[in-house]
């Protein structure tokens, strides 16, 4: 049995086959099973999760127990991994990305804001977010065209136009909701297993000096929207219950719609790859808000939740060296460049170079998968 | 025939009716045309635009000499505008809204950015925009719950949570995407026209108290993602192709991939009413920058469009005090109240107020139509 892929994680994806269509399966190690074929809900006929996302809870447990009824009996049908092609897992609807690790908000803050207290007043307040590029998200596997655009090279009065100097990675996990919530109506912290189905990797792929010259005084724009990839197989929120932990203290004391009764922190360990080499291994358990934080205070202004919703928690970033989960990070803004194995250093990344984000939780005994992307040369304009 | 729907104009719209669920029509008049019926393309039995935008811009221009062919011959079968409901008329893919008028970015950088030069250095040289949530995306006539959410009153050190105290609308024009691109390949401003569909007004429902505490580093969030109204009748692009202007001077000469051949700024004159009466003017033909450089803007990176992509112009706001687009600076950040025919004042929303932005082309000879919405009272929490 692969490790992480045996009965406690059993995680949902979308693949397709020589004689078939994208549908949903559930990998279980390096095995698939078809589930439309084993259960016989059309919703698993479907090429993303999100019919069977949107039955709810409820039906979530009752699938993965009749699953794990299925396999440990026997008398399941499995494919092979390696014939199957993995296909995007689910529609996304509306996709949030926040910037929940203290240290990377720091870290960035220093970087971007140099003159000023790097953790602006409402960090401590609020799970500070917004809005990504639905549209651009992509499955693991997917080359990512270097973007061009506008940028403003340091010492130069104007901006220019061209392929970003500075391309970079993020290294978050993504919460996807299946419950929906009707408009008007918040979402109580409590209610945060009611509505999100589970938990993916995403690579928040970042041109900085773009997103540096765009970015006041509305946020991230360009230097994000070009791609964001997300890892094939959705792990069951159910799959992470023994990962909880409590997130970090809070100081001070959030406000009262953001308290939960039972910790959401997750405890997942993370890892970056350059080219095949681990270049650093964010832990999850940092993160100062847990995603059912987040998702209160998404909706606490009453925005309504749909099914394929995507919110990621922002880069995952420990207080260590060997712990930051972006380029921009681990070379300082690249003035610390990063040597690899192969005698080569590198600040961001070339067009060539692979990266990889990895993730397990329980000791390895769950496998978050991987997401990866090859780094494809500009268009010439 | 009612003011500015006629042979000009043929706005496309979703309506149902009592005896038959959403499908697409034309609007003539005060009636409306069945779509599926007249032309027998199932693509408009469809309960959004989505089918027929999809089909692209040949066609759109077909369906447009057909349908003014049906109606001119007088063998069309048209209802009542009284027996129809209207939908919202598309599935809204991403929904990005810009900030393209110079006198709306340079007043609100004043109010909430005193201290420094009110437009930021970048505002000349592209399109400041952002990503805003495609879920809360509503049809005119939805009421519109008074969002809850963190603000910091002056003069206080921390945070509170409650019903938004600014409540405040953006009066905007927003484009919708019928031909789709594909990722890694940008947009020229030549093809706007093979990409856009038509015109909708756009109501972008702003809680300025939230959006002052909670939009740096990353952008609005909650101040705006609790609702945006849009209008039913979709104008296409077609019948605005009278109201082109150039738009103002641009200084400095924007980058290469900004320029346009063939000018689209639109002289579209709008209106914002508060409960019936008018308040401002907006003159969309003030605007810096056009539709066409905001799409060659938004995909430079190489970001791919869908069928159903909407973007906004940001708040329109022309130089004079009555062409203002928001009660912020109407009132100047509710400083200056502003005097209503029956006597009262008013700063930001109340609880019963009904908000209506209309719009007209070529003289009233093209109505835009209407985005109502009323404000109803927050949710107890």
């Amino acid at each position: 049995m692969t490790d992480g892929y045996g009965i406690d994680n059993l995680p949902y994806g979308v693949f397709s086959t020589a004689d078939g269509g994208p549908r949903v399966g559930v990998r279980y190690g390096d095995q698939v099973l078809d589930l439309a074929g084993a259960l016989g809900d059309p919703a698993f006929a479907a090429p993303s999760l999100n019919p069977f996302m949107a039955q709810g809870r409820a039906r979530w447990t009752e699938v993965r127990a009749q699953v794990a009824d299925v396999l440990t009996g026997g008398r399941a049908a499995l494919r092979p991994l390696s014939d199957v092609r993995m296909h995007l897992p689910f529609e996304v609807s509306d996709y949030v990305d926040f910037y929940a690790s203290e240290e990377h908000a720091t870290n960035l803050g220093r970087m971007f804001r140099p003159d000023s207290e790097p953790l602006l007043p409402n960090w401590k307040h609020l799970p500070v977010g917004y809005h990504g590029r639905s549209g651009t998200v992509v499955p693991s596997g997917t080359g990512i065209v270097r973007p061009s655009g506008q940028r403003r090279p340091p010492g130069q009065d104007v901006p220019d136009h061209g392929p970003s100097r500075r391309l970079d990675v993020e290294v978050e996990v993504g919460f996807v909701v299946g419950t929906p919530s009707p408009l008007g109506t918040p979402v109580p912290t409590g209610a945060f297993a009611d509505h999100v189905f589970g938990v993916c990797l995403v690579n928040d792929w970042s041109a900085r000096d773009v997103q540096a010259w765009e970015y006041v005084p509305l946020g991230p724009f360009l230097g994000k929207s070009f791609a964001t990839s997300i890892s094939p197989w959705v792990v069951p929120l159910e799959a992470l219950a023994g990962a909880r932990v409590p997130t970090p203290p809070q100081s001070p004391a959030p406000l009262p719609y953001l308290r939960e009764d039972d910790p959401w922190g997750l405890d997942l360990s993370l890892s970056l790859s350059l080219n095949g080499q681990t270049v650093s291994r964010p832990p999850y358990a940092s993160m100062y808000w847990s995603p059912a934080q987040m998702l209160a205070h998404m909706t606490v202004n009453g925005a309504s939740l749909r099914t394929g919703d995507l919110y990621a928690s922002g880069t995952v970033s420990g207080p260590a060296a060997g712990q930051r989960g972006s380029f921009i990070e681990l070379t300082w803004g690249g003035k610390e460049p990063l040597k690899l194995a192969d005698g080569s250093t590198r600040t961001f990344l070339e067009d060539g170079d692979e990266v990889t984000i990895g993730g397990t939780a329980l000791a390895g005994r769950v496998s978050l998968g991987e997401v990866t992307g090859r780094v494809l040369p500009a268009v010439p304009s």
